[in-house]
């Protein structure tokens, strides 16, 4: 643990653990800030008796929450979360963020949305003064050729994320592609991501710009 | 063939098949009108020597224009196409759409989308003075309580769309599940399609308001 | 609850789940009679504070159990299942069966295969003296031509089956196609099931003819 | 090319493709191999006027074809194929192989099992004494755990392939898990192919030992 970004991660991780109340139906997120979060609610679980349920945003989460102990239900019995505690790659001054670079930001977009609060962890080498890395966009296969199109008329460099233990495509846990869509600097993050969803075939694309009126950001090591 | 309603179908196809010509790139939506345009398409392949290729909407369109001898591509090596042809369950004055009763109206989109003129064939039937049917709405598994809610919030009342030779929902050919939303009379059809598709873990609608443009309504029958 | 039948289905169903005790992992399988079960015990967790968690075999399955409150756990978390509930088509005197007419018999047969014992309820219109119904054969989209041809090779007649609220083929829960394929009468189930799994891209069928041993049958109004 | 391995694959495919005769259905199997045997065909195509049909395995692969210009069709068209090409990890004396490094190994089973005759084309590199790497199995998700059991009772090390560009495991083109399973030594190829695919929730694996009959393997380099 003398690693400094693991160091910050764990602290980010363990605050947003903390945050979470009995009683609670929580999102939880996919990537190794959440499951430092995950870790610590499963203590809670252990030691205070909490009762809580999780929503997980991803298969690997799912396989985690049963390892820590955090029973799990779903979206359609509980269609309103009182929290989500997710990770970003990019977050600027504004809480916008880029989410996306493991493939689960389609239901990470839709737990988030469905929270009342949504608590991002991370560490201080996510923050930026402007966004700018590519953008995760998750695309129906069949509607690949024409989506890369019309990215590029947005002014975009779409490039399919190819896979490295799987020949061709990395395939998403909802059995789609994923583009990752260079932009160069963001302007305006909220008008890109709706631009970008009124393409047909775009699933969902890795901007979060609609929800930082609910968001906290956790950076951890720092107070 | 005595049957008006389907002579008014036949004659819409016959006329979409003939717009097509040489060298064309040519979309193929499902449905029952959309086949009698194919057939004849096969005819012109054959007695013509036409040279088109078609990009299909469904695993059922693939199939029937392998019987009618079309060849096929994708969206990939064509991401533009010439023409598409597809039915409706519902066209406006406007020509503004619903469309979805098959369930393969997320790659409808997508092909629609792609070609420089839209093609909509339908009897008289499917002519109304305004929007008021069900809009289907293919929705991720997953976000399935969260999107009905989101849906009410709109005014909408959401219905799970149930199999008949299967248990529990019908599945898309995409993998999801279709929700069929009622609104009563869909005042301002380009602003709920693009509501609609605001909400995370929505893949597509059937609300087909923003390509009025490029497209032309045949009804068969009628001159 | 005048209808015979149905009255038959729900004393299945309750019998079967007066059977399952205190801390068991139960299978639940789809369908009408497996749901009668769940309602029961759903009661009996609300009643006498029964503690089990079930694996459901399907997304309908998942929603009642929601409905009746059962939690609900994975085959990850527990690959070994104490019993499993669930209905049939038809069921021979040596407990073979055919099922599969909601097309969630992957799943279900994943799941009886998971059960240390396995408990089929079932009015008594499902009893026959020999098998003989069409065997349903879940299908991977890509292989459905060489499979039919494979399936017609062992004397049987494949037939696709139609979706009824979509267009083209239904879908299963898992994304493929489902092949109903007569063979008329089925002298050795256990070679067919056999036979059939042989075929590259055949990813289930509904012969259940090799977990009789643990089988018990329960016949609604009937002791 | 001066790199020996390179060199020896695309002489190997060149070999492969010139095996192909006019008015051919090709399989087309999907790696760096097969992609040098696919260049070839396309040549042949544009400078020999050769007329085939290509059946591709992956999506990748039929990005590659549309490149190559080699056309299309499906196994619901041609459910037999003339002869079908592809690549293979190890190859014993027997032409016994494991495939499925790549996770498209179900539809090359597919693509092999319905084709007259099946062209493997390797390096020397793939040439074993005896078949012992790791066993690639498509598992559906839902059955993961139980797999896992029935696999450890078969005396397999099984270990679940997680992405790299993708959080958690990595999905198949056909929305599928991949499980890697060491079996050390393997006495008895055909034996444990069947084993493998009697569990329920196996969807395919890769071994291909059922079909050595019609093999031919072409290793590059070597005469």
């Amino acid at each position: 643990m003398s690693d400094p970004v693991v160091a910050a991660k764990k602290d980010a991780g363990i605050r947003a653990a903390n945050m979470v109340e009995d009683g609670m139906i929580v999102g939880l997120g996919t990537g190794s800030t959440v499951f430092f979060a995950m870790e610590r609610l499963g203590e809670r679980i252990k030691t205070e008796g909490l009762r809580i349920l999780g929503v997980p945003t991803s298969n690997q989460t799912a396989m985690r929450a049963e390892e820590y102990g955090i029973p799990l239900t779903t979206l359609t019995l509980h269609p309103v979360l009182d929290l989500a505690i997710d990770g970003a790659d990019q977050v600027d001054p504004k809480k916008q963020m880029i989410k996306g670079r493991g493939a689960a930001h389609l239901r990470e977009k839709v737990v988030a949305d469905a929270a009342k609060q949504f608590v991002v962890v991370i560490d201080s080498g996510k923050e930026v003064t402007g966004l700018d890395a590519a953008v995760p966009i998750e695309v129906l296969p069949f509607a690949y050729g024409s989506v890369a199109k019309k990215l590029r008329e947005l002014g975009g460099e779409p490039v399919m994320r190819e896979g490295v233990k799987k020949d061709g495509p990395v395939i998403s846990d909802n059995g789609n592609y994923v583009v990752d869509c260079a932009f160069g600097a963001i302007a305006d993050p909220a008008g890109l991501e709706a631009a970008i969803n009124r393409i047909p075939g775009v699933l969902g694309n890795g901007i979060f710009a609609a929800m930082t009126a609910k968001t906290v950001v956790i950076v951890g090591g720092k107070r």
